[in-house]
């Protein structure tokens, strides 16, 4: 076990710690599609842009390559189950079309999932080829939140959400906690002078 | 206001919730910079990368263009205030070096933070060109965890790294609730039969 300055050496595999735990959807056969997925950021204000690694393995990847499509729905601490359903088999072999009540929005082949309170749809933008993975960066085409999730200001509020976050290795479901700080805001007090942003 | 099968329209603006909220460290004039970021994910396993979108704009932008390298460290809850900070005022103007007690891992030019109890080190494997960010793919060269928040198989555990979670557009700073399940493992369940993954 190697070890710098009181700090150690946990290996290669390291993980951001927590990810948000979602459900991508796709049209694959003419049928939607639904795999979890928690490597998901966005990457880009404007245009905005949120990128998702997929598995070359995963029917959900053949699926976004063939339609330049997909959605990143957001399922609430109650469908841990079902969540993780969708990430342990696959489309091809398992119709998973019947587990969720699907609507659309501007697109036709980003299947959004009426169980999650805040689904958004998007169309590839460009697609970053990585040795096991593609980095699918799609443009947000429309977002769509459950009304009684939003707050006073319109915005997805996070303690209506409920997301469900993933960590690994340990493999762990979790809910958000509270409210610990503001951001943009608390690190004024420390700030004698100077721009703005790193 | 738009309203699809009870979904509002909330705009293109939408992000992920929540995001695990980090601090991007790199070398910038010879000093450690650092800066807030929220936005990155793993990207594929093998081997390990992890990307972060940085915004053209930044100090840290310039910085990692010139030496392929950064570090993702992991702040505390109790670390937001100057987690804050460094997300405020830019490395252009203001010296942030003095701000953390900085170790090495592998890298030289890629800035530990010894008050983050999880620090990832990185080399710059691809960097994807986007209109306001640009999306640093990194390898993982190094990953270092304070011992006491390692779990009894030595990874991270995430209730002793008490990472903070940031949610926008409502910009607030969050803390990790409670576990509400294990990860491929409660969808089994609801298995009937079929092969792995989506």
């Amino acid at each position: 076990m190697t070890t710098i300055s009181g700090r150690v050496d946990i290996g290669l595999n390291a993980f951001v710690v927590p990810m948000a735990q979602t459900i991508v959807g796709s049209m694959a056969d003419g049928r939607p599609n639904f795999m979890a997925a928690a490597w998901l950021t966005r990457v880009n204000s404007k245009p905005p842009l949120l990128g998702v690694a997929i598995s070359k393995r995963h029917h959900t990847h053949a699926a976004i390559t063939a339609t330049g499509q997909f959605s990143v729905n957001v399922p609430t601490v109650e469908m841990t189950a079902v969540t993780d359903y969708v990430g342990l088999v696959s489309g091809a072999w398992v119709d998973k079309s019947g587990l969720f009540e699907v609507f659309h929005g501007h697109l036709d082949a980003a299947p959004l999932i009426r169980q999650c309170p805040l689904a958004i749809e998007c169309r590839v933008y460009t697609a970053v080829d990585l040795p096991g993975d593609t980095f699918f960066i799609g443009e947000i085409a429309g977002a769509w939140c459950a009304d009684d999730c939003l707050d006073a200001d319109g915005a997805p509020d996070p303690r209506l959400l409920r997301p469900v976050l993933l960590t690994m290795p340990d493999n762990r479901y979790w809910s958000m906690g509270d409210v610990v700080g503001r951001a943009w805001h608390d690190g004024k007090a420390l700030r004698g002078g100077g721009g703005e942003a790193g």
